[in-house]
């Protein structure tokens, strides 16, 4: 056997030997109650706090080897902690506490024909396994997300910030242990090596499911190994459709706030489509105020035509995710064209449609197959918090189990209960 | 290339053809109104009344083959049509066309601070493959829950109901063009080559959940193959533990009910846990009854000290799923050890507690993790009739998306809904 694959060989056990961990944890877990749950967040956050020296001196180790291996700038920003963003992990961690616990709650108790009692009652999925990148906050989101709706949990951050977020995981199995729930409930992985990624998303019996956090990339090869369910949350190409029946003001301040409120999001629109009788009224306006903030546009031919110095639009520009000052352009003709355009380029993240038309908006609404349908608002709504989850561990872009932003509930399953007084089948 | 890939090539393709087809459809159907699906739904019951003769003789080509191959009596019972269950299929349904149509439902539609109003709506998953064994009314089942909620479905029975899945086939797709919708739809896979499933459950571009009905071979199977999501139904060792404060005639009735009112059933009862305190009040008499119905005994240690005669059962015993008339019986200390024993080697189906105590029953509800949890009643409650779905497409053991039962809102996603009034983002 090589070094290489006795390596990855105790990579392999360290990771089952967890997953065992984590499986035992979760059942205690399950049965924990809000207040100790609750607890143990308000527990995590102090030590947070007092522990915030020893966290930047270690993100600062990580900072310096990032400088060292030359990350660029982008990634260097998103590794770095500093008291702000100490605050903010801190603060998440006490709204995470003032939500309510998903878990027990009971659906649709109802009594049937033959006496019993049948309902439906939330309870956690069990261990959660997040991968993620280089942000070190996502320790603490995602750990502070499953604890509170009861599952156990293993990280497997970016390995550029393995110091980071092993000063925060001891913070958090400081917290977990003053509010007597297992230390092992939140479990972080602390090797580089990256078969530790192969190993947690292969164990079915110790992983329930995967959040992958991170670029395509990542979630791409994640879903081609996985044997365990994935909740994935690919990329958003978002699309605003101008109809010609639409509020020529609402429109303007849809389609910019759409594009130009913040450029790296997932939830940004990236293409607009402009119904036809609304190109000349709308579109030379639009651009002036894009070109204002920076904004380039690629159009088609027809929107050419009315912006004749807008840059022609290539065919893979419409199914491009740009994260970034532009926009692709196209004049359609009609409704039913718009979501054509959409269902063959869309990625099912968010759509918005600006009509004054009851027919249309309905339409649009029920045909637009996208985890997030919207009518006269802006693509940027779409988000745990403007939504009031509370808090999100990321936007799925998947149908099954959980779509959209994934609150504390997508980490819930729920199971029948039956509740009778000695009732048999006949 | 050898003729063996050449045909699984072709088969490849085949099925490629099919998910095309499929994703096609599933656009159409998904905005297809209430009354066109209910319209599809009669109008096949009608065509397989009308071809009720044809049916049957395809069914009977199937059979003389089977007879030939020397499948054994069960398996030619579950292949076997006749007006009976022909009759069932119809009855089948103009029941689900009853049942509501999830699809467009909105739940907790709400004003948000920012002045948008946010809810969720109910939406089909798209393509849903359903691979199965023999029985042929599967095909109608499965077409129908698939048909009213929403989604196209790529079926794939068993090699040996070739001809009788032919015939029902045709009728399907000819009640689908009566009312309008397309008849890829549902498409039956009619190749006896088994590539047909490895490839149905490699294509995530076309197929988007899977839903195997058979035996667990069969499930673990296209588990380990899946590259799409499954909906899988293992298997059911369900116990029943009688509590020491239990009513003994609730007991004795729950226990004698969950064990023979069927036998090959996944609710059935595998393993009876009694409380120390309740073993001589109650297993003497309840193994009288068991004997009288021809239920063999298989008793721990503790068990024989109270039932002399009993058969001593081994270590698998526990994870045994009899679909027979054997019962595996544990005495145990208290609830502690039997929620311990049912994490140990329950399957996650279906668990009941005999109590007459409040916080025992309290605990085993809300601490047991299965898809169904009942106090006081039979285990053979756990399907979706008695639930009130109205049908089922199977029981799942997941917690992923669906557990338990699975009826029309098992195979439907939901979408978040936005309505604005020309709202952005500040």
């Amino acid at each position: 056997m090589t070094n290489s694959s006795a390596d990855q060989q105790n990579t392999h056990s360290k990771l089952e030997e967890m997953g065992r961990a984590a499986r035992a944890a979760a059942r205690q877990m399950a049965r924990a109650d809000t207040a100790a749950k609750n607890r143990a967040l308000a527990a995590i956050a102090a030590r947070l706090d007092a522990q915030r020296d020893e966290i930047l001196r270690a993100n600062e180790v990580d900072m310096q080897a990032g400088r060292d291996n030359g990350l660029d700038a982008a990634l260097l920003d998103r590794l770095a902690l500093n008291d702000a963003r100490v605050d903010a992990m801190i603060e998440g961690l006490h709204q995470i506490a003032k939500l309510p616990d998903p878990v027990g709650e009971i659906e649709d108790l109802k009594y049937r024909p033959s006496g019993i009692q049948v309902g439906r009652m939330r309870v956690p999925l069990g261990v959660v396994g997040i991968i993620y990148e280089s942000r070190p906050n996502v320790t603490i989101d995602a750990a502070s997300l499953c604890l509170k709706s009861g599952n156990a949990t293993i990280l497997r951050g970016g390995s550029e910030a393995l110091h980071s977020n092993g000063a925060i995981a001891a913070c958090i199995a400081a917290g977990l242990r003053e509010a007597g729930l297992p230390e092992t409930a939140v479990q972080v992985v602390d090797t580089r090596d990256r078969a530790a990624v192969g190993a947690m998303v292969s164990m079915p019996e110790y992983v329930d499911v995967i959040v992958p956090r991170g670029g395509t990339g990542l979630i791409q090869r994640i879903s081609r190994e996985a044997r365990v369910p994935v909740i994935k949350h690919l990329h958003g190409v978002c699309h605003v459709y101008i109809d010609d029946r639409a509020d020529v003001e609402k429109a303007f301040d849809i389609a910019l706030n759409a594009k130009t409120h913040r450029y790296g999001v997932c939830n940004a629109m990236e293409t607009l489509l402009v119904a036809d009788g609304m190109a000349s009224r709308l579109l030379p306006r639009l651009a002036e105020a894009y070109r204002e903030k920076g904004v380039e546009l690629r159009g088609c031919e027809r929107t050419r035509k009315v912006l004749t110095d807008c840059t022609p639009a290539s065919e893979s520009d419409w199914s491009e995710e740009y994260l970034a000052p532009v926009l692709a352009i196209r004049v359609v003709d009609h409704l039913d064209d718009a979501m054509d355009h959409i269902a063959r380029y869309g990625s099912g993240h968010t759509e918005s449609i600006v009509t004054e038309d009851y027919g249309r908006a309905r339409r649009f609404l029920a045909e637009v197959d996208s985890s997030s349908v919207m009518v006269n608002a802006s693509t940027r709504f779409a988000d745990g918090f403007e939504y009031g989850l509370g808090a999100e561990i990321g936007i799925s872009t998947d149908k099954i189990h959980a779509r959209g932003p994934v609150g504390l509930e997508g980490l819930t399953s729920q199971k029948w209960i039956v509740l009778g007084d000695g009732h048999i089948r006949r």
